[in-house]
């Protein structure tokens, strides 16, 4: 399956209704790295009735106990440091629970979601993220439908995300993505999409800490002109006005990204989309295959 | 005081003994920003016995109740979001403590732990940390020790920290800091020093999460000269050999930071110091007053 036909199946995947049984639970731990840790991160900041830690790391924390959701998460099913940390959370007697589309992890005897392969991990995030939103939040079925409507447009029409590709490859900028809650995980999602897909270094960070640090050098770093600034606009006030004083007293003009939709749901995956298709252009742009991630395959075999 | 005075306070600030008295909790929370913020980010990569929860926002999360250990740390005391998020958990009936050297926060009632005032926020990080050590994890006087000797001897000699900051000079390099656990505050730490100090964005991330996106880019992203990576050795041999690894496949030559002392607090301080040093002596470079901050406070001011 080519790149562009992956992120054609996104909205179908906002439908998988597959979840979780859980039991009486004081927290939850999710484990996962890279595009399939994305899912965890994205999650953890639109669920807060209980505490929510997430472990991307090999090893897990101390209090994890029975009274524990524990939810193993890797699309191939085979990441050393998630299988290492869904045995350390069985072994201290935790609700194991894992997502994946098979590999060791679906054979550890876990309460396991499995979802179809054949994908790259970071073109399943409907996949992935689906079991959490299922199991914890149960969204409406008409926020479901907004979602796939909103993918569906993006689909079809994606010309903005194109026009600032090609922004950024003409001035060979290193884009920094700035959100602010509950969008924080997109910006970082967006910030991996650039690494893996475009094979471009990004970075994002968040309002209101960043007030606190980038604001500084915003306006008197070396290299200014070579970043480019794209930050989601926020219809929380105490953000926006965040954005609008901090474009105004470090001189700079933020590239604003909309975020579309009215419900929860249908905005994230909205903005999920728009930098999927963003870090698709620009791979095009530069020539190079998106879908490529053999360094990190590589480093995989290497390390083994 | 000059700010290269206040680097001379940190190796005291270690035996601040401050504690708070705890009752029955089953979680802690701690808010702060910035600054202020990364005590608790350090505090909650090196304590695991009980889930530690971190807001660095104006709202705090649904969960918080009785059984909450809330702290917020605030050194001006007058920080908008974490006053926001103090009173908040106090309506949840949270138990309720602050770190701050005045303000606000020190007159609503909570018990608070007053440390010296008169320094730039982050120049205090050992008087906003050891109270959350000292409460939580209660350290060995002679890891105290061990850690002052450490802390004196930077103030001695830096001159490691003054040859990297004339190499990032020299190229007007983007730092990029890679850290590990327990140690990937720190380079959150470094990264915001970087930028509050000598005024140049700058960026972190982490081993092994990095191998799942920066991986890609570090071979072929464009402008790859002009970024200058910082990693942090680590004795962790599954850790060293990501490091190894990577260097390797992307054809990169990262510039080494050891991790002198033995205790992990003394480990911790070192490198906290040794990132003083170093962004002190680029802004220093660079012609910039490391203290000057006013950019900030005038945003503060925009918002209020």
């Amino acid at each position: 399956m080519q790149f562009s036909e992956e992120l054609l199946t996104l909205k179908d995947q906002v439908r998988f209704d597959k979840s979780f049984k859980v039991g009486k639970y004081d927290k939850i731990v999710i484990a996962g790295m890279g595009g399939s840790g994305i899912a965890g991160r994205i999650f953890s900041e639109i669920y807060d009735e209980k505490p929510v830690f997430l472990v991307d790391d090999y090893d897990i924390p101390s209090f994890v106990d029975d009274k524990t959701e524990f939810i193993a998460i890797s699309y191939s099913g085979n990441t050393e440091e998630t299988i290492s940390a869904s045995e350390e959370a069985a072994k201290k007697h935790a609700n194991v629970h894992a997502i994946t589309s098979g590999g060791s992890l679906s054979k550890m005897g876990f309460d396991t979601i499995i979802i179809p392969s054949g994908l790259q991990p970071r073109s399943s995030i409907g996949y992935l993220l689906m079991p959490l939103v299922n199991t914890f939040i149960k969204p409406k079925i008409g926020d479901v439908d907004e979602a796939y409507r909103l993918l569906s447009e993006t689909d079809k029409d994606n010309e903005e995300e194109k026009s600032i590709a090609s922004e950024i490859y003409n001035g060979e900028h290193i884009p920094v993505i700035y959100g602010s809650r509950p969008f924080r995980a997109i910006a970082y999602r967006w910030k991996t999409q650039f690494n893996e897909n475009a094979k471009v270094l990004a970075y994002s960070n968040y309002f209101s800490e960043l007030n606190h640090n980038d604001t500084m050098p915003l306006k008197d770093t070396y290299r200014k002109d070579e970043f480019y600034f794209l930050v989601f606009r926020s219809d929380d006030s105490r953000f926006s006005k965040r954005i609008t004083v901090t474009e105004k007293i470090t001189g700079n003009s933020f590239r604003m990204v909309d975020v579309r939709g009215s419900s929860l749901l249908a905005k994230l995956f909205y903005l999920i989309h728009f930098g999927d298709y963003l870090t698709y252009h620009l791979a095009e742009l530069r020539g190079v295959d998106p879908q490529d991630v053999s360094l990190i395959e590589k480093l995989k075999k290497e390390i083994a």
